[in-house]
């Protein structure tokens, strides 16, 4: 076990004082850079680089070799697990991933299987040993999982939607057989996880993207219990240390007190709560990240640093904030600008 | 003035008793109806069915003959206005509205002219009279316009956007810029709807699509002030009866309160507030209008009844309820699926 340089993301995860606040940046390892760019050109196909594990630790560790980040993240994709479950991801130029097999049956449910970690997804396991090997302890590296409703949506639809109709058809048709599904989802996710804790990462992130598209029941059922479910069974501490967990649900803001009920260690935040509000309504059960508007990074070095420092005030003085943006950063963006925020983070002292 | 024989829906807006609860369909006039396709393919495209006011009449009445609805609104576009302003609206099959020009410097801003409602936009208003008309009082009509923020965002981007890049860009380093065309949007909105109402509007509503990708203090400023100001400088009152007006912000769910106060008649709900909760949070301020998740049309005909009679429970009993969808009807829904809606709503008592 390497001895961590930078702690400062898991100290304030734990909502305990740091001297500055931490920053990481969704999608940090990304094709805003163009070393990015360079090594997935390398690599021929985004999927070859998920699953090239030295690949997979390269780009990883790019943004952390441009900015003073306080942590790393995996590199990966949320589709690696309906794609070990035998759906075949695939992904077309400019539109996003599609399966050649997607859930149409109770039969396909029955059917499907929980992949093995250090089998089917072994590339995941083996990048995050990686990953923690060439970190050296110079920041934390996180975990991560889509969550079993976001998950689903994919398997179900097939590909990205606008209106799921698919899967809250049978949300609405069939609930049963959508807890079927989740159930299986939420057991691969929880062996994938903990077997990414056991490799190295030292906090998870679970990642609801398509959550806040349910009503606030449906949400609790089919969104929220399953997440919940894997709070409960991920491994707690590792090398000594708690393993902490964030929960993220894009548009999930009005159900913020529910997902603190958890237990989970902290929420992540989009950019349309205001983090004062949430941090009061939350109080001290969970550390909060976020939640800076992606689209400021379009505006200028002074703009981005004014926005930052309205969001650090916000939340105000006192312990459990990081800071992220509110959703993954844009391709389109200047990678300069990016230095400034984290400057504007690093620098602001509370008053 | 023609008497009008069911007044529910205004009734419900004004928070006194009905005798049942009334109900509507955001896009009721659309392409989920074959008779829709049928006057849409003789209109030759979607601009000549909004620009041609018998054809937008027909269109309008169309759900009326099928299903018992409590309301007809006008059938036209938000994006009128942009296109009387000279932008050059067109729509390109399968991809939605694009326009010829975009704003893209303050001048462009300065040299936008506030369209006449009886000049450039008497299409529309000819359809509301034309409407109006051959109703004969079996129901109110609506008038509606888009939300200056949501046109604004349009008028930036040029067409539909998924992230607002330029619209944001905008809003963050010009604000001042973007006020501009904020109000000059606001004036023409409110001279527009005025003119729908003095043509026979009896009811206004605001679709503020896109308000919901703001941060809760730029949706203060840049989205809900400027619905404000209209609803502020809307006609009160015509033929002897108040006219009311909607304010719906999509994924508006966390600033409902702030809403309620600009004085308006209503908030349309999308479906992830609990109708409950937010009756709680409005208290006796406004009427509430939804909320049903549109993707419940997917389902059987027992589970959309099970499901409209829940959003009918969780407002409860007591005044002030018109129920709707969440957003807009889907193209691919079975319109024997509306009729069981409407029935289902009409025919529920509330213990």
């Amino acid at each position: 076990m390497t001895d961590l340089k930078n702690d400062r993301f898991l100290r304030a995860l734990a909502r305990q004082p740091v001297d500055q606040t931490p920053i990481w940046i969704m999608r940090q390892a990304g094709r805003y850079l163009p070393e990015y760019k360079n090594t997935r050109a390398r690599a021929g196909n985004f999927m070859t680089l998920c699953q090239t594990p030295e690949l997979a630790c390269e780009v990883t560790l790019q943004p952390l070799e441009r900015y003073p980040l306080d942590a790393a993240i995996l590199f990966s994709d949320i589709l690696t697990i309906p794609d070990a479950m035998g759906l075949g991801l695939y992904f077309v130029e400019g539109e996003g991933p599609r399966f050649q097999k997607r859930i149409e049956t109770i039969r396909d449910i029955q059917n499907l299987p929980i992949p093995d970690p250090e089998g089917e997804l072994v590339y995941v396991v083996n990048a995050v040993r990686t990953i923690r090997r060439e970190l050296s302890g110079r920041v934390p590296l996180i975990g991560f999982s889509g969550s079993p409703w976001t998950l689903a949506t994919y398997m179900i639809e097939g590909q990205s939607s606008r209106d799921f109709a698919s899967a809250k058809a049978l949300l609405f048709d069939q609930p049963k057989a959508l807890h079927q599904l989740l159930e299986k989802i939420t057991a691969a996710v929880t062996e994938y996880l903990n077997a990414q804790i056991q490799a190295g990462a030292q906090a998870i992130m679970i990642f609801d993207t398509w959550g806040g598209v349910l009503s606030p029941a449906n949400y609790a059922e089919f969104s929220l219990r399953y997440m919940h479910k894997i709070v409960d069974n991920l491994i707690q501490e590792n090398e000594g240390r708690p393993v902490p967990n964030i929960l993220f649900t894009k548009n999930g803001g009005q159900w913020l007190e529910s997902m603190a009920e958890t237990g989970c260690s902290a929420l992540g935040l989009d950019w349309t709560t205001d983090i004062k509000k949430a941090r009061e309504r939350v109080g001290d059960k969970v550390a909060l990240q976020g939640n800076l508007d992606p689209c400021t990074l379009y505006a200028s070095h002074e703009t981005i640093r004014k926005e930052a420092h309205k969001v650090l005030k916000s939340f105000g003085n006192g312990p459990g904030h990081i800071f992220n943006l509110g959703h993954g950063i844009h391709q389109h963006i200047d990678p300069e600008k990016v230095a400034t925020l984290v400057d504007a983070v690093h620098s602001y002292q509370h008053t």
